[in-house]
C-alpha cells in the first residue's frame, strides 16, 4: 500500500479489519472518478464478502453515472457518511452527477485515494473504503451487484480505533447511519455485548 | 403467495416493501430446512439487489451445514433478531449443527414458511423473509455469495406496520441488531430524517 496522507483524525485501518467498517451495514457515498470527471452518490446496499483479501459487494444500478465512471476506472470508494452527513447522504442520492458536478455543488472537499486516486470524502465521515473493482459482467447486469477488493481503508480514530468501533455519547456526529427509506436513516447508537 | 399464518404481532409485508426490512443492515438468522434436518445459523452480510421483483444478496460460507441444506432444498429464510435475541444470535453464529439441533438446544420455536416450508422464527425477531434460492455457481464459489428472491414476507406490526419501520422507545427489544464483531452489535436506535 502506498503512503497515505491523512488529514485530522483519520488514520490506516489494517486491510484484515476492512470489514468490520461496514459489518454493520451502514449506508455509504460511493466516491468515483474517470478522466476530468467524478461523483458521488449514496448507496445502501452494500456488503462485505469476504475477510482476507478483503472483498465487498455493493449495488450499483447499471443506468448511474457512477456505474459509467466505475467501469472505466475500474475503481470506488465507499466512504461512511457519519449523522451530521445525513442531509448530505440523501441530497446527493437524489441527484445526477451526469449534469453537475455534485462535490463543487455541496462543497465537498475530497482527498485521493492512496492506492487508486480515488476522490476519498474525509470530512463528516468516519472511514473510507479504497476499492479496485472486480470485473463480473454476469453479477453487474443481472443484480447491479458490483464486486471489489479494498486496497485501503482509513478511519477516523474519535469512532474507529485498534480495529474497532467505539460508538460513545460523545461521538455522535460521527455515528454512521443507516438507512430506512425515503430520508429515514437510523442511527447505530447503544450498544448491546452479547453474552456467549 | 399462499394463505399466511401469523402468530401474535406477525402481519404480512407486502412483497414491494420486502427490501426495506434489510435496507438498513441488520444482522440476520439463516434458517434453512431439508429432509429431516434443519439449520440456524446468524449472518451480518445480506444486501438487498432488486425492489422488484424483491431480491436479495447474503454471504453464506460454502463450508457451513446451512449451506448445505439450502443447496438440497432451494430454499432459506432470514429473520431479524430483535435486541432481546443478541445473545442467541451470537450463540448459534458460533456453533455448526451439523451435530446438534440448535433449534431444541436454544429452544426456538420455529413456524413453517408459507410458501416454501422453510422454518422461520418470530418470537422474539422483529421480521422475516422467505426466500427462494437463484442458483449462481460462480458467486457462490468465488464469493460465499447467495442470491434468492423474496417469495413472502411478515413482520411484528409493533416495529414495522404500513410498510415502515418504527423505532420507538417503546420497542427497543424488537430493534434490530447490527454486528460490530466479537459479539458487540449496535442496535437501530435513534432515528434521524434528512432534510433535503
Amino acid at each position: 500500500m502506498g503512503s497515505i496522507q491523512l488529514t485530522h483524525h483519520f488514520r490506516p485501518v489494517a486491510l484484515e479489519h476492512a470489514s468490520r467498517l461496514i459489518n454493520h451495514g451502514p449506508t455509504v457515498l460511493v466516491t468515483s472518478a474517470a478522466g476530468d470527471r467524478r461523483n458521488v452518490m449514496a448507496a445502501a446496499w452494500s456488503m462485505p464478502v469476504e475477510f482476507t483479501p478483503p472483498r465487498i459487494a455493493v449495488v450499483i444500478d447499471k443506468s448511474t453515472f457512477t456505474k459509467e465512471l466505475i467501469a472505466a476506472s475500474g475503481a470506488f470508494g465507499l466512504c461512511l457518511p457519519g449523522t451530521a452527513l445525513a442531509d448530505l447522504t440523501y441530497a446527493v442520492g437524489n441527484q445526477s452527477g451526469r449534469t453537475v458536478d455534485k462535490f463543487t455543488l455541496h462543497g465537498i472537499v475530497a482527498r485521493t485515494g492512496p492506492v487508486l486516486g480515488v476522490p476519498l470524502i474525509e470530512t463528516g465521515c468516519a472511514a473510507w473504503l479504497e476499492c479496485r473493482l472486480i470485473r463480473e459482467p454476469h453479477a453487474e447486469e443481472a443484480y447491479d451487484t458490483c464486486f471489489a477488493e479494498v486496497v485501503a481503508a482509513a478511519a477516523d480514530e474519535r469512532i474507529f480505533a485498534n480495529g474497532h468501533w467505539q460508538f460513545r455519547d460523545d461521538n455522535v456526529e460521527l455515528q454512521t447511519i443507516h438507512h430506512l427509506g425515503g430520508g429515514n436513516f437510523v442511527r447505530a447508537g447503544g450498544v448491546l455485548c452479547a453474552q456467549p
